[in-house]
Order: C-alpha cells, then structure tokens, then sequence
C-alpha cells in the first residue's frame, strides 16, 4: 500500500481525488499495488469533504511523513508550488503537476532536482489537459527528427473563434458567453492575449529542443483584434485559429511564435472546435500526427495527472521524466520576423488599385464593395511588415494582416 | 554502446535501419548511451547495401551474440517471428515489434514470457503505424474508465473510400487506384475484407481491457459491399467509413467489431481521409481523446518501432509492456448483435408506403424516384436485423443497412 498526496484542492486536485476514488480498483491494478491519498493540502476548510480527514495545512506534515512516494501538484501559480515541489523532490517524492506556469518557468531546474534524486517530475497536465502528448512526444516519437509542432492549446480562445465562425458572433459578445459558461475567467487576459498557450508551447519546446525555454522569449498576441469581417473572408480557404507554434530554425535554433493565424481547410487543425485543443506534430519519421481533446476541465485534466500517477507509482525507482538543459540566454530563440508563411492582407476596396505595384502574384480572396483581401506567396514576416510599410507610403492602410499556417 | 538487431529487411525493418542511422545522434541522447545495429536478419542476398556486412542468415547468430540487447522484429506473419521472438525474449533481450499477426495471434504469451525475463515487448508499431496509441492508452490514460474505442485503422479501405466521397468512383475502380499507388496488395483482402483491422482493434481490446482478444471471436465486415449510392446519400449526415471498435458492455463483457459504418460529420473521424489512421478514444476522466496520423508506410512504421527500441534501450532493467491475460475461452466477448447504434435503411423508392407499418419515427434523408433511405433511433443490432426480416416479409428488400458510430 503506497501513500499519494494532493498540494491544492481547486478544480484540478479535486478532480484527482474525485477520480482516484472512482477507478481506485483498475487505477490500483495498473500500477501493481494498492494506493491511497493520506493527505490533500490546501489553506482552506473543507468542514463537509467526504476526506475531510485527509487535510492539511502544512507541506512539512507531507515530506516528513516517511510514506507519502507521489505527490500531485494542482496548485497553479509559481510560489509556494515552487518551493513545495523542491522540498518534494529534494526527499525522493516524485511529483506529478498540471501547473504549466510553473513548468515553464522552472522546468529545467526541477527536471535536474528530480533526476538527481532518483525520482520523476511528470507534466502531462500542464499542457493539452486530457491530451497524451509530453509522453507520447518524448518518448514515442524518440526516433524522429521533430521539424515544428503546432497546437490549438487555449480552449477558451478556441471556444470564442469557433463562435465568431459559425455563429458569426462578435469577439466581445462571443467572450462574454464563454464568461457566462465558465469557460472564461472575469479577467479574461491570460487566455485572449495568447500567455497560456505561451507556457504550453514553452513546454513543448523545452521537451523536443532539449533546452528550456521561457516565455518572455516568445513572441505572444493574442485574439483580441480578430475581425468579424476576416473570419468570414477567410471562410473560404481556412478558419482563424489561435496557433502556438514552434519550428526549428536550423540545427541551433528554433523560432515558437503564439498568434492568430489561417489554417486552411486541408489541415485536420481547422476541424479542432469549440473548447478543445489539438497538437500537430511533423517529423522526419512521422509526417505527421496529431493528438486531439479537451484541453481543460475538471476530470480531464485530472485524467492526466492520474495516469503520471500511475507511471510514478509503478516505477518509483527508475527516472522516467525527461530532462532538458537550463538556457543560460536566449540566443538560439529567433525573432518572429523570421517566421516565413503565405500572408493574407485585407484593405479597404477603395484602395485596391494602389496595390499591383506592390504585390503582384497574390491570390484575391475578397473583392466587393467594401473589402479586398488577398493571400501572397510565401514571404518572411519581415518581408511581410516591409509591404505593409510600402503600402502605407502608398497611401493603403492594412486592416489586417495574418499569415497561414503550412503544414 | 549497445548493439541492436532488425529482423526482416523488408519495407519497414529497412526504414528501422534507415531511420536509426538518419536521427543516430538525437536517438542516442535520447537512449542515453551510443547505439549501433550490429545484424539485419533476412534469407535473401542485399550484396549492394551499405549494411551488407551486417547480414545474416541464422537467428542463432543474435541471440548467442551476447552483445544484443534489443531486437526490432519487422518479419511479419507468424512464424517464424513467433519463434525467433520467443528466443530472444528467453535470453533477456527486449523485442519491439510492428507484426500485428504476431501480436494479435500469440501477445499474452509473449508479454508474459517478457516479464518472466525481466525484458520489454512493445508493438507501438503494430496498431496505427506511425500514430503514438499504445503507449498513451496504457500509461497517460491509466487513470480512466476506457468505454470505448473506435478506430480507422487501416488506411488502404480509408484511401478506397475517401475516393468513393470526394471523386464518385466505385469502389473498383477505386480499388485499382489504391493498387496503382501501391497502398493496395494484388491480393488486396486482408484489407479490404476488414481483417487488417480486425488483428489491430484486437490489440487494442486485449490491452484496454486486460484479456487476450482473438480475431476469430470479432465480427468482421469488409468494404467490398459498399455502393456508391449509399456514399452519396449519407453524405447529407456522415461519411462512410471501416470502423474498427471496441466497447465495454458490462463489468464482465466486451463488444469489439469491425464493420463499415456512417460516420456523423460532428465527429472529427469523418474528417479522417485517404491512407490516415485515428483512434479515438473515450473513457470518463478524458471524455474523449483523438490520435491521427499515418497508419502504414515504411518511415513512419519505423519510427515507432524506433520509439519502441529507444524506451528498451533506456530502460533495459525495467519491465515498462503491459501484460494482459491469456483467455481461455471466448465467453467475455458479446455478440456483434447486441451492437447499439442508429440504423440506416436504404430501399427502393416503390417500396416507401410499406415501411410505415415496421418503422415508425425514421428520419428519411433521401425518397428521390430510385432510393428511399432512413436512419432510425438507436436500436439493438438484433433488432435491426428483426426489422429488415419484416419488411422482407411485407415484400420489401432492404438493399443496405448500415449503423451508425455514436461517440
């Protein structure tokens, strides 16, 4: 009979706690041994939790208590999960988080720590929610070379787009709803200015280039400024998706990038919607394979950190996590202007006899009264900004400018 | 340095070996340690490869070597790889594999004879080619209740059919193109006759619900019935596609099939075309979770074979397969006739007034001067079938029923 416990009784740990009781027989079986949660921390009372008894307010009375060998880390945010999780690891107890803020800040660190005690540190959770996609990607795919990875990573921005597409709602009124049904926070920020799928895709850069990367290296924007009138134009080729993207640049650098863009119609990602998410990976080896689900939520994510449970509790003695090296700067990070993509444009109609001289060979995707969008070739985002300029001095303002995604 | 060995230079163990010496540098930091291949086993004569040194004849030359310590086994069939794999397995050495015959006919045999060896047989490569599926279901979604899984899992009759929906050729003429292309045999019915899919979901229900599982106790129908009006006609709800399934009928029972079925367009698996792969999965932590990839192919069956082999390289000493039990007997599998589902009836148009009578409260989605079709609310296989009885006896002929897939 080995002891688990659960740092944070919030949405996530009580799913795990929810869940481990549900399938304690079949969870029990997959990692060979009995199990049971003896303790769940958090600050707050719980006068009428069936496992009331099981509370505690201190992380000492969990590393000190000799028989607790996984803890779950449901807490969010970098302190005091940060200093629990250290203080975890530094006894041999291997941790099993869905805190992404964490991870990206301090992965590197808490990998080696973990690796240096002969225990794990597992994330599964921290990106994709339900989603198999850290393990399948370190260890699946081991034999490939990993050319880029694309994501839809936030559901919340992805519930708010597939409204604008299919229900031809505003962003302000298809924010609101998501609001309304719990699938957006009061202060929205975080997701609809693209800094949760920035942890994520920081994640999965770390994990496939072997070197951490944080967040403030990436260029981030969020959907704040989707157009109602570009979601529909673009109807024809692709859906506007919220996209966290990582390439690889040349054999010392990559370039991830999180920001709107067209994924035409061909690619399976434009099918990915409402709230859940979906991760494209192209490889050497694999073409490409893509892992789809619900991002988020109670019990999936859950789902996640139960099955590194299992993993942790079954093989307490082997390192299983991977581990990547500490970025001392962020040199081999390119600067988003290198992304190289097919670029929509849209103007105003007014204006469209001003464009030839700047941009020939584009694919006019809208022409009517009052709008004219066209699709170019595929340029760099600096080239693509360096036309945007010329048009300016020509007098034509750029309503929108977003590059397709390619696969 | 370890030394490993590919058995069978065929299309896939030549993409193992092409691979491992493409991706040498990155597999081995992920391996931990320098690898090599030290053999290749085939009978026939490669004098013009750049391995040619590595060939040989006998298996005893691998197993006696003393230095192999992980053999990829890409022979196919059943024997001899069944042999040649017991052999190694008895000597300690892990086997990674991309023969579903061989897994599907002998894997509780050989799972337990890993164990018993301290070593690891994986067959990552055996369900979905490239797509990460056995992995993720055995170990990140651990913590679930897996309810069911349905799958596309074999991409020729997905290539076939993808013609027949976009391009309105019959299924011959679509046939020969797949040959034509290479991604049809000239004895195309292990294919199209559903059993390449039938050893694959067999897999997948021996793993997700721990008992061996037989082809020869899963209801098995392949493509070669499938009319061109019928794809036309469900166009309006769904996609024709060969559904490979498996669901938990009760705590005791399971009900694996492989049939053609309509897929509704709501799910993600009607977008699933030509020779790609998708496995969805559901269970009640993840909902529902989707892998999608390339089903077959010489690299990307390779690369998950290469996966396979970098995990038991890594962990040598640590039993990671899951086993399941042999079954003695086939009482744990229900009748395909207790399938539940939605039914699709199509008719002749001159037969309509004689439905009323057996079937009330169909939804009719096509009555045109030919064809008269129908789906009805879900309702038992048994029932079905009772159904097409009586209204062959009120003189009408049921031309094609099919079910339709709910997630």
């Amino acid at each position: 009979m080995s002891k688990i416990a659960v740092l944070g009784y919030g949405v996530v740990g009580s799913g795990v706690v929810e869940l481990f009781y549900k399938n304690k027989e079949k969870i029990e079986k997959k990692a060979g041994h009995e199990m049971d949660v003896k303790f769940i921390l958090d600050i707050r009372e719980f006068p009428d939790s069936p496992y009331k008894d099981k509370f505690v307010k201190s992380i000492d009375e969990i590393v000190n208590d000799g028989e607790v060998t996984t803890v779950a880390e449901c807490m969010g945010g970098v302190e005091p999960a940060f200093t629990f999780t250290k203080q975890c690891l530094e006894k041999g107890i291997s941790v099993c988080t869905s805190n992404k803020e964490l991870v990206a800040a301090k992965g590197d660190e808490l990998l080696a720590l973990a690796q240096a005690n002969s225990c794990n540190y597992f994330f599964e959770a921290s990106v994709g929610g339900a989603i198999p996609i850290i393990r399948p990607l370190h260890r699946c795919l081991a034999g490939n070379d990993i050319t880029s990875v694309a994501g839809i990573l936030n559901g919340t921005t992805n519930f708010i787009l597939t409204k604008m597409i299919n229900d031809g709602m505003k962003f302000d009124d298809a924010l609101k709803l998501a609001q309304e049904l719990g699938y957006a926070e009061s202060n929205p920020a975080a997701d609809v200015e693209g800094h949760d799928a920035c942890r994520k895709i920081c994640i999965i850069s770390s994990l496939v280039y072997g070197r951490h990367v944080y967040p403030d290296s990436v260029y981030t924007k969020g959907i704040t400024d989707i157009k109602l009138e570009d979601v529909q134009i673009v109807d024809k080729i692709g859906a506007i998706k919220l996209i966290a993207q990582v390439s690889r640049i040349s054999d010392e650098t990559i370039l991830p990038t999180v920001m709107p863009m067209i994924v035409p119609h061909e690619s399976l990602l434009s099918s990915v919607s409402d709230v859940f998410n979906a991760v494209m990976v192209n490889g050497d080896g694999i073409d490409k394979v893509m892992f789809y689900g619900r991002g988020a939520g109670k019990l999936p994510t859950a789902s996640a950190v139960m099955g590194d449970i299992v993993e942790a509790e079954k093989h307490s003695k082997t390192v299983l996590s991977q581990s990547w090296e500490a970025a001392s700067d962020n040199s081999f990070v390119e600067d988003y202007t290198k992304l190289s993509a097919k670029m929509y444009f849209r103007i105003n109609a007014a204006d469209k006899d001003k464009v030839n001289t700047v941009c020939s060979n584009a694919e006019v995707i809208c022409s009517d009264d009052n709008n004219y969008a066209f699709v170019t070739e595929k340029l760099s985002m600096k080239q693509a900004l360096e036309m945007q300029d010329k048009l300016k001095n020509n007098g034509v303002e750029v309503i929108t400018l977003l590059p397709l995604l390619s696969e």
